[in-house]
C-alpha cells in the first residue's frame, strides 16, 4: 500500500496498492503525474535484461546482479526470470528484503562485523534451511567475529564465505596471497564453509589492471585449493562485481584452470538493467570495443527523471522542480535529453543542444540554456542519469511507462 | 509500522510500531543496533529547539521551519510546540505529509506549475476549510497556470500567494521590481489572495549581500502595498529562508517600515534543530559574531551517523560500513568525531586527530588514518554531518538516544 505523500505519487490518488497504479490511466503527457517523477521505460528494461541473458548464454558465466542498485524486488524477479543465479546485496537489511520476497540465493558482498548483524545472519539461516547465503571475509579479526557469532547459534557450516581480495589503494580485501590464505585457514578452523574468492574490479582504471586483478583472484583460489580448504564436494565460486568489465570477468576468471572439480564464475553487475546516460554508457562503449559478442547490441537508458520548468528568472537560466534529492550527481550531472510541451508536442522530443545542468540544490535544478532557448514555465524536461544506484535510492516509487509514456505499472524500492 | 528490511532497524526486530522502538532496550554501546545508523541526540534536539525559541522571543520574528530538512512530522510537532508559526515545505507530496499529520499552516516555498499539483492544492483547500496555505509566484505564466487551476475548483481566494524575488545569478524569483509588480497584478486579477513577498537569502555570500536582498524584499512589498494589491484586512507576510542569516532577517525585514497595518516577519530556517558539524557550524559561528543575543549560546550537532570498521586492508586505511547512501556529502564530507570499542571504552570518545574521510562509495566509506591509529575491525566510528538535509533524506528511520546512547525513541521520515 502506497500512502499519499510518497514522492512521485500524485497525492490525490493514494492510498493505493502498487498493482493498481498501472490501471489509473496516468501519463507523462497529460499532466496527471506530479513531477519530479522517476520513470522506467518498460521496453528498455526488457531489452536490457534480454541482452544480458543472451550475452551470458554465450559465456560460461552466471550472474548474481547487485540488488543494491535498485533495491527493487520486482526487478530482481525480472532478473531471476531471465536466468540470474542469485541476488547480491550489501547489508543485512538488504538480506531481509530478499528474504521477505523469497529470494533463496543471496551474496552479501561485505564482511559483516556487528553483533546484531551477525546474529541476524545465523538466525536467518536457522529459520530457512533452503537459504544459500554467501558473505565476504578479508581479515582474521573479521572471521573471529563470525565464528564467535556462529558459536552462539551452532550453525557455522551454513554460512558460505568468500575470501575477499583487493588491490593496493582500493577498497576492502586482502592485499596479498599470504593474508588471503591466513583468512581462509581461520575460516575453516572456525567451521565456516569456505566457498570461493571474491573481488570488486569496478574501481580499477582499465582492462589491463582488471585482468591483473582477476588473475589475483584465480591465484588466490588456486592457493586455497592447494591447501584443500574449500568445502568438499561443492563448487568453488569465483566472483567479481561491477558493470564496466564483466566481459573480462567472463574470460579471465578461467574455469579452464581447474581450480576445483566444479567452478562457478559469477558476475555481480547491477547497472546493466537500467543502463544510464553517463558513466555506464561510456563504460559500455569501451566494453563493446573489447567484446565482439556485444558489438552489435546496445543497452538503452531505461531510467529517466522528469521535472517541470518552474521558473525562467533570467534569459540563460531555468529553474526546474528536481533537486539533489531526486537524482544522482556523484558520477556526473544528469543529462537533459528530452523536452515536452503539452499542446505543442506529440511526446517528448530531443532537447536542443546547449541545455546543460549547471547545478542542483536540494529541491531545485539550475538549467543553463543556450541563446534563444524557448523553454517556458510548465515545460517538462527529461533527464538521463549517470550512475543508476544513486538515482534509484532517491525514490520509493518509480513509474513504468510504455513507449507512449503511459504509466503501465510501478516499482517499489526498499532502501 | 516499520517493516524488517528498513535501513537502520535490526531486521530481527521488526515488524514493529514506531512507538515501541524506544522500549526495546537498544543501545549503541552493546551491539544491539545494526550500523550504519542515524542517531539523534535527544538532549541536543531539545536544547537547539529551546535556543531558537528563546532567540525568537527577543525578536519580532516568527518561524515556519523548513520541513524539507527533516521530513519528520514528529520533529515538526516539537517545533510547533516550541512556538513555530507554521511549517515550510517544497512539494505537494510534502504538503500531503503535513495534512496527514494535521499541520494547519503550510508554506510551499515553490511556484507550483503542474496540472496534478495545482489540482491537489485546490482540492486540499476545498476539503480543509481551516487550512492556511501559502505558495510562491514569480512569473505571469506561473500565475496563469494557478488561476486556470483555481477556475476548475472555484476557490482562487483560498490560495495565499507570496511574490518570490531573487537575485541575478541566483535561483527562482523576480529580478526586478517591475517584474514583481507585474506578477502581483496578475495574481490579484486572477482572484488569488496576494499575501506577501518571499526570498531565499541562503545562497548569498555574506551579510552585506543578504541585507541588500532583504531590502529588495521590503521595497517590493512597499511597491505592492502602494498599489493596494495585498489582500485587504490581513497581515502582510515577509519571509526569508535559510539557517545562516536569520539574524539579519529578524533585523532587516523591518516591520517599522509600516508596509501594512500588520506585517509578519517569518524565518524559514530548517537546519537549526539538528545543527551540524560542517557548513552550518561555520555559519553559526559567523552568526554569533554578528548577533550579541546569540553570542553566549551554542547550537549542538544533534545528528550523527555511526558505522562499523569492517576492514583494515592497509596501514593507513579503514573501510567502514557507511556510504554515500547513508550520509550527505554535497556540502563537505562527514567528519569523524567519535570512536567506541566495546570492552575498552565506557562510551564513544573523541577520535584522535588525523582521521579523515577520504571518500565514499555507495555503501562504503574510506577513512584515512594517521600513523599509529589503532582503529580495528569492529570498532564504531561516529560522524558529524555537514548539511543535515542530505543526511536526513537517506533514512526512513532515525534513532533518538539519551546521553548514555540508549535508544529512547525513533523518528520516521517521509521523503
Amino acid at each position: 500500500m502506497i500512502e499519499p505523500g510518497t514522492k512521485g505519487l500524485p497525492p490525490q490518488i493514494g492510498p493505493i496498492t502498487l498493482s493498481e497504479i498501472g490501471a489509473r490511466g496516468l501519463s507523462l503527457l497529460d499532466g496527471s503525474l506530479t513531477l519530479p517523477a522517476a520513470i522506467l521505460r518498460q521496453s528498455a528494461l526488457t531489452a536490457n535484461s534480454a541482452t544480458m541473458r543472451d550475452f551470458l548464454a554465450t559465456r560460461d558465466m552466471l550472474i548474481a546482479p547487485h540488488g543494491k542498485t535498485t533495491m527493487a524486488p520486482q526487478l530482481y524477479a525480472m532478473q531471476v526470470a531471465d536466468g540470474a543465479w542469485g541476488i547480491t546485496v550489501s547489508t543485512v537489511q538488504h538480506l531481509a528484503v530478499c528474504r521477505r520476497f523469497g529470494f533463496g540465493r543471496v551474496i552479501i558482498a561485505n564482511q559483516i562485523v556487528g553483533h546484531a548483524e551477525i546474529d541476524y545472519l545465523f538466525e536467518t539461516l536457522a529459520a530457512a534451511p533452503e537459504l544459500e547465503l554467501y558473505c565476504l571475509i578479508d581479515s582474521v579479526d573479521g572471521v573471529a567475529r563470525l565464528v564467535e557469532g556462529a558459536r552462539r547459534h551452532g550453525n557455522a557450516g551454513r554460512l558460505n564465505c568468500l575470501v575477499e581480495v583487493g588491490v593496493a589503494g582500493g577498497r576492502a580485501g586482502c592485499r596479498s596471497l599470504a593474508d588471503a590464505l591466513a583468512v581462509a585457514r581461520e575460516a575453516v578452523a572456525g567451521g565456516l564453509a569456505l566457498r570461493g574468492v571474491e573481488g570488486f574490479e569496478g574501481i580499477l582504471a582499465d582492462a589491463t589492471a582488471v585482468d591483473a586483478f582477476l588473475d589475483f583472484i584465480c591465484d588466490t583460489a588456486a592457493a586455497i585449493a592447494s591447501e584443500n580448504l574449500f568445502a568438499a564436494g561443492r563448487p568453488v565460486i569465483l566472483t567479481a562485481g561491477g558493470s564496466s568489465f564483466y566481459d573480462r570477468v567472463a574470460v579471465r576468471l578461467d574455469p579452464g584452470r581447474k581450480i576445483a572439480a566444479e567452478v562457478k564464475i559469477v558476475s555481480r553487475s547491477g547497472c546493466y538493467l537500467t543502463h544510464d546516460s553517463g558513466v555506464y554508457a561510456e563504460a559500455f562503449a569501451h566494453l563493446q570495443q573489447r567484446e565482439p559478442a556485444l558489438a552489435g547490441t546496445a543497452f538503452q537508458p531505461a531510467l529517466l527523471v522528469f521535472a517541470y520548468v518552474q521558473s525562467r528568472p533570467e534569459a540563460g537560466k531555468a529553474i526546474l522542480s528536481m533537486g539533489r534529492r531526486d537524482v544522482g550527481f556523484d558520477a556526473g550531472m544528469p543529462v537533459p535529453m528530452l523536452v515536452y510541451r503539452e499542446g505543442r508536442d506529440a511526446g517528448p522530443v530531443p532537447i536542443a543542444a546547449g541545455h546543460s545542468l549547471a547545478g542542483l540544490n536540494d529541491q531545485h535544478a539550475h538549467l543553463a540554456l543556450p541563446e534563444g532557448s524557448d523553454l517556458a514555465v510548465g515545460d517538462i524536461v527529461g533527464f538521463g542519469v549517470s550512475h543508476p544506484c544513486t538515482t534509484f535510492d532517491k525514490w520509493q516509487l518509480l513509474f513504468v511507462v510504455d513507449d507512449d509514456w503511459r504509466v503501465v505499472g510501478a516499482i517499489k524500492t526498499f532502501f
